[in-house]
């Protein structure tokens, strides 16, 4: 069973340092747009309908963290794009884990999901499964078992 | 690649949906600790550290939202626990990429993971992999391509 040690921190958890980087609603969203392919301030203000300075300060996070980058696009005058870094580009299952989730509880039953993937290597519909990486299993919540290696 | 059609609208997502219900710092951290086996408001409140009212609003609105139940354990007076529903199970995915993440990049070098999974069906220790449930491959940017079947 999913059950922690006497030890545990509650805050000791990856868990809780991803949500301080990412665990805001604009933040996952702000992501989700850039690997969309919109890179820059005012076309990321646009798509998201979000304010200019809460954008701001989201994006200022998000790169003071390192999972954006700014790559310069103009010299002068100086004018950058957002880009995600490796770690940012590592936020991709979290945000299909996210999106399949919301797929399946969140969605209208008549409209169905309102963006499909293709899988382009096999060409299917993607339907994203999480699994052990050893074992290839599905995961179900009674067959983890937690312990605390370090007390933190 | 990750592109999607002009008819796309930015919150007509399945990601913005998902966050409106579980978007928010404690919401996650709180079913985090219900399938960690914590239960009783009490005790979410002293293994979470969170104050009181916003321990209450978060669980009042997990159980609006579906992802949390209560269950009574006591009838005089009557009390409750909080239990995930199928839908607050299925968040389990989201959360265990979500630590597989910060594991990768929120934890001290010298440390390790804060806590690490057994995966009891092969015995070892658990690291997610995100695949496509078709073809069994790990999931890259590239790899995906976007198209919206409803307007909405």
């Amino acid at each position: 069973v999913f059950v922690l040690g006497r030890t545990y921190e509650g805050q000791n958890c990856s868990i809780a340092r991803a949500l301080e980087v990412v665990g805001e609603r604009w933040t996952l969203l702000i992501v989700r747009e850039v690997f969309n392919g919109t890179h820059r301030f005012d076309d990321l203000r646009r798509r998201l309908g979000v304010a200019r300075n809460v954008l701001s300060a989201r994006l200022e996070h998000l790169v003071g963290q390192g999972v954006l980058e700014r790559v310069p696009y103009s010299e002068r005058p100086l004018r950058c794009e957002y880009h995600p870094t490796p770690m940012g580009r590592d936020l991709l299952p979290v945000i299909l884990a996210l999106m399949a989730w919301g797929d399946r509880y969140l969605t209208d039953p008549d409209d169905g999901p309102p963006v499909v993937f293709t899988h382009d290597p096999c060409g299917r519909d993607l339907v994203t499964r999480t699994v052990c990486s050893c074992c290839g299993a599905p995961l179900a919540l009674e067959q983890l078992t937690a312990r605390v290696d370090h007390a933190g």
